[in-house]
């Protein structure tokens, strides 16, 4: 006793995704059955019309829909700044803050040489463009505080050092509201390493 | 600063699918993003065939892609005994127990009026219909154990009345190989009630 065919491919299909296990994928399947057709077209649609409707920014290599992101086609942002991301979502965390105003540039994942990404995976070769004609002055690594975005940092930072442009990575230490007896090792080590004069 | 459009729509369809977040649907769609374009298509496609290559079973409501489903279109089953299930995932379970034999009915949900589901959106007129040919002796209530299923229950054993035909439940009792101590309340109380002598 199996699913239906179609129904089956489409389990197939939602298990590939990241997250999503066998009984997520039939619960999905299943609920999309018994959406209005219209509703799962707009589904369907939505799927192909995200990859077909957006390409990389050729500037920061954002995804957009334009030859340039809203971020990049702002000429009233700081041009001496970029900040080197590993995912677009850190672009709007980033951009909440509101306390940045350079530009960006997104390196779509970290050197993980255990899920086979190495530095040839990564927009390296565009941030190292993008730094080469002399108007960047620093280079913001805003990378996620873990063994693979630290191995980035180093990457990077060794790759713009023939440029003489200022290399900075963000800060770690404690975050903000917490208990320092709720901070794991890595943390307060950080916070100690990074600590300075007040 | 938002996602391009179309991957903001992207993340809002998924967003509306059960059980996926706001976060989730944006690593789902930035997943997608990153796919190639022919699995892309795979995808989009698979969603609207699984709504196009499928209608319901003419006899039993479960999903199917010819109008008997391959249960209905066997007829070596025992034409006598109907099992009502709310899901076309519980007739999956009662089939890989091997012991039962008789024909299905998916009722596609249990009433609930918190979720705005009356008798009426169920498949129950469709139950009675067959219920009437005098075929059928037994109907086998296997809802889900809970206060949605045992009121829909109920409601099925008095609408079958009339016809008078067998009207049994799945038994409410401690499950296999599971200790006294962590059944709780309600399963200890069904499996007193529904205790029998040895």
């Amino acid at each position: 006793m199996e699913f239906a065919r179609p129904v089956a491919n489409l389990i197939r299909q939602l298990g590939m995704l990241p997250g999503i296990g066998p009984r997520s994928a039939q619960r999905l399947a299943l609920h999309i059955l018994k959406m209005p057709v219209e509703r799962v077209k707009e589904l369907s649609d939505a799927v192909m019309q995200a990859t077909l409707q957006t390409k990389m920014c050729q500037r920061c290599c954002n995804i957009s829909e334009q030859d340039l992101c809203p971020v990049c086609a702002n000429p009233n942002r700081d041009e001496k700044t970029i900040c080197a991301i590993a995912d677009p979502r850190d672009m709007m965390a980033i951009e909440r803050t509101s306390e940045y105003h350079g530009y960006y540039h997104v390196l779509h994942g970290v050197i993980s040489p255990l899920e086979n990404v190495g530095p040839e995976q990564l927009k390296l070769r565009e941030l190292l463009q993008r730094c080469a004609d002399g108007t960047v002055t620093e280079v913001i690594l805003a990378l996620p505080p873990t063994v693979e975005g630290e191995t980035t940092s180093l990457y990077i930072a060794r790759m713009l050092k023939p440029l003489e442009i200022r290399v900075t990575k963000l800060a770690q230490g404690m975050p903000s509201g917490t208990e320092l007896d709720y901070a794991d090792h890595a943390t307060l080590v950080s916070a100690l390493e990074w600590r300075r004069e007040i």
